[in-house]
């Protein structure tokens, strides 16, 4: 293989993985409409925010799901910062909707 | 809403959660995958596998992906991770291709 063959290869792969991470981008987001339409719902039934039960479905969830090449540890490693990320935004929900006192509809879009 | 209709919506929406923590751990394999190959073609073209301009494209592309309502900055710190996890697999990959002599074709499926 020529340095420029090698190059070109290199090209090709990276724009495969592009791709992956604008759909892994998009199901983030997927994911977090979703955790805060939970938020929601909890914040509306007066039940707590945090479930360390359901962390555990989550973990089993991902870990029956994985077929490799990555090992179920790094993915749950993964996840593990996913679901910290998520619980932020659910924290600054929260702050926010005590600070107005209310639970602002549609305020789930658009938010940086 | 009563307690039973709050359970019966969490419910719902946890369906859907883990299903997109599905489609996100097969996007995970699907770019160690990729990112597997990626490193064959360096070990052949004796490439560095370490590339940080690399990885800032690989920001600038996620950043630019991003339509919320997930912020830049943690989508951020989940591939921070993501990267991560890979770079050990391609640093595993690397010492196995060392220690045998030759880098083996095939040897990206099923493991763990």
């Amino acid at each position: 293989m020529t340095p420029k063959e090698a190059m070109e290869r290199l090209e090709t792969f990276r724009v495969r993985v592009d791709d992956v991470d604008r759909r892994i981008v998009e199901l983030l987001n997927e994911r977090t409409r979703v955790v805060e339409e939970i938020g929601r719902v909890k914040r509306e039934a007066s039940l707590p925010i945090y479930e360390p039960r359901r962390e555990d479905q989550v973990f089993a969830n991902i870990t029956a799901a994985n077929g490799g090449p990555l090992g179920s540890d790094a993915i749950r490693r993964v996840f593990e910062r996913i679901i910290d990320e998520m619980r932020t935004v659910q924290r600054l929900r929260m702050e926010k909707g005590n600070s107005s006192g209310t639970v602002a509809g549609g305020e789930n879009k658009g938010e940086k």
